[in-house]
């Protein structure tokens, strides 16, 4: 029985992601249904994206990865259905999938994709505002069900557009870059926490300076400001200051010990960050 | 195995909806359990109303809407367990299920009832303050091991208040009424988009002005607020411009691209709104 | 098939407690999975412990309670997985699981506690900051699976600490003390709709003074402040004026009905507060 997860900007207030639920129970009553998220901030395309990235490899063979973030709803962008790694990816096209996209690229592994088509996968009549309910829902259950996605519409020929074409769209900026200075990136999320995930990688294990060494500079709203570290725990940092942490999504991490670096310091996504070695 | 819903105002970090999933599970450990919403602002009543108006068609014949949204828990208000379209809901008799029956009413459907008084479904002694955790959920469970409603108490012989009787209740000024001139009607809910959702039906498919007409005028904090379209979609608003969009509900709401139109705006459940034709 | 529980502070936007899931699924995919709360506020153990302690008792036998409120990941705190009552607690050794195993105890309850050192039941390489899901989440779910927690690791020998050690730890002050005066407490937890949990037990039943007369006292931001009652029921305060009100979880509580105590009088956990007789 397969899993289906759910990533959304639906909050829990509206009955949203219950009613996708609900959609899912009539067509694939066996399937079991896991939130990953639904707390991203409204139409945020590249939080979401990165949610992703960070979660779908520690969900088995099979699963369903059921994620809506769509401000561009009954507009001209496509809807998809992705397939890697024996997982499904069920989309809109709109960034949503870049950093899972761009990471599958990245590691050479095969992708396939299809254009979400069919009525027959749909609840009609279509509505313009709510394609999770009546188009991604439906096809993220009949896939739970088995079958061929051809099913769902055309193969994209033209495939997925290679990582460095989306630069252009609302995830690109984000995304490791090969022109990169090692040691320099972006901060690519900021978490509940606070804490402000950078695209730089973590050092090798045992590679720590310490929360008394200064670490790196990030770029904060009043100016840059100064990180120590690396440590190996948010708790080995001094108080209120920010500290460089390897990040369970492999990449280093700012943070405040107790705190929020995110709000302390005023750190915003897409803040530059450089490694002071 | 049935599905059980689960709509409150509990939010989540007080562990309340988990409890009435633990005793839940006591009962019918079958049943498959589906939030719907848990951040309903606390004892809004008519919120909930709609949410639950929204979601339960989606939902398989069998399904069990369990609702707790219930600021008189432990005064003299009725438990309920009301069964129609081959589905029950069991919740507080508070106006929670106001919309529902509503429209019930409006197509016909038959609708049957019962007060939730046998001691022997419910976890004694019955508490004053958590009547989800002791009375609702056991309710709901029971029903989803199949007993007769008949066993949970006495069937209503005045059955519900009429649709008509409600206006006095909470939910009761917002649902549509006889008297509404056609293109004419109120801010009925505001969804955490800040989508504000009319009780105007939406327009037949293909009657849409355009992003340049005035389509209507709203009542804001701050006076008459003049809306455009209706358009097909949320993105096709101009920028920062209220436009009118026919919602997946049913019901035309009003939008801003990009934004919430509550906040914006200022408009509020129970706001007048006026179509201009 | 057992149920595992999940309480944290991970919030609802990143996507940590799926994270949680898909590894739990990849181990016990038949375990059930029932949120208990995820809002915690960050970083805030007495909070956690305080839900736990309200919610376990109405989980059937054989439940895995899987709590990660840990701001000391990384660092020296053990982990532990717990068992009595036929249930099982996973959790950090940060005063997460200290009001469990006071009232456990208080009640002469066999305890028995394990720490989680073995390789074989984790994610390797093991992270510094996400041990929910590199350390927790695979314990549970293998106890989810029926291994002997002794595989886990050594059993304490020492056991936990006895209750009157707490006191030191975070939780350890909300605590019910041998040297409370009776009728006298502090409080230990406010819920999201503002109602302060004391710890002073419920009256008997049927010892309700009414709404007009004064029953207590309690310390807040502005000084102390006259409770009325205790009253049977929220909706029974008169408008405006805090009531204590026999709660849920077997504790007084301070009420204003229809409003949130905790915002309009300013009374936060650890306020003092005496019952008048």
């Amino acid at each position: 029985v397969p899993i289906i997860t759910l990533l959304t900007d639906f909050q829990d207030s509206d009955g949203f992601t219950g009613i996708m639920k609900g959609v899912i129970g009539g067509i694939a009553p066996e399937a079991r249904l896991v939130d990953l998220a639904h707390g991203v901030p409204p139409g945020d395309i590249p939080h979401a994206a990165f949610v992703l990235r960070c979660a779908y490899l520690y969900f088995p063979a099979g699963t369903i990865h059921l994620a809506v973030v769509d401000p561009g709803v009954g507009g001209s962008r496509r809807a998809l259905a992705v397939q890697a790694l024996g997982q499904f990816f069920v989309a809109p096209d709109n960034g949503l999938l870049a950093w899972v996209l761009h990471e599958l690229t990245a590691a050479s592994e095969p992708v396939r994709a299809w254009s979400l088509t069919d009525p027959r996968f749909r609840l009609e009549p279509l509505s313009t505002t709510f394609h999770g309910r009546d188009l991604f829902a439906p096809a993220a259950a009949f896939l739970a069900r088995g079958i061929d996605p051809a099913e769902l519409g055309p193969e994209l020929e033209a495939r997925l557009k290679p990582a460095g074409e989306l630069e252009s769209g609302p995830v690109g900026p984000l995304l490791p870059r090969p022109d990169d200075s090692p040691g320099t990136g972006r901060v690519v999320h900021v978490d509940a926490f606070g804490n402000a995930v950078t695209s730089i990688p973590n050092p090798a294990v045992g590679d720590q300076a310490g929360p008394d060494r200064i670490g790196g500079v990030v770029e904060t709203a009043t100016g840059p400001v100064e990180v120590y570290g690396p440590v190996t725990a948010y708790a080995r940092g001094r108080s209120g200051r920010a500290v460089l942490v390897p990040g369970s999504s492999g990449l280093l991490e700012i943070a405040v010990s107790g705190g929020s670096a995110g709000r302390r310091l005023g750190i915003a996504r897409g803040a530059s960050v450089r490694l002071v070695v």
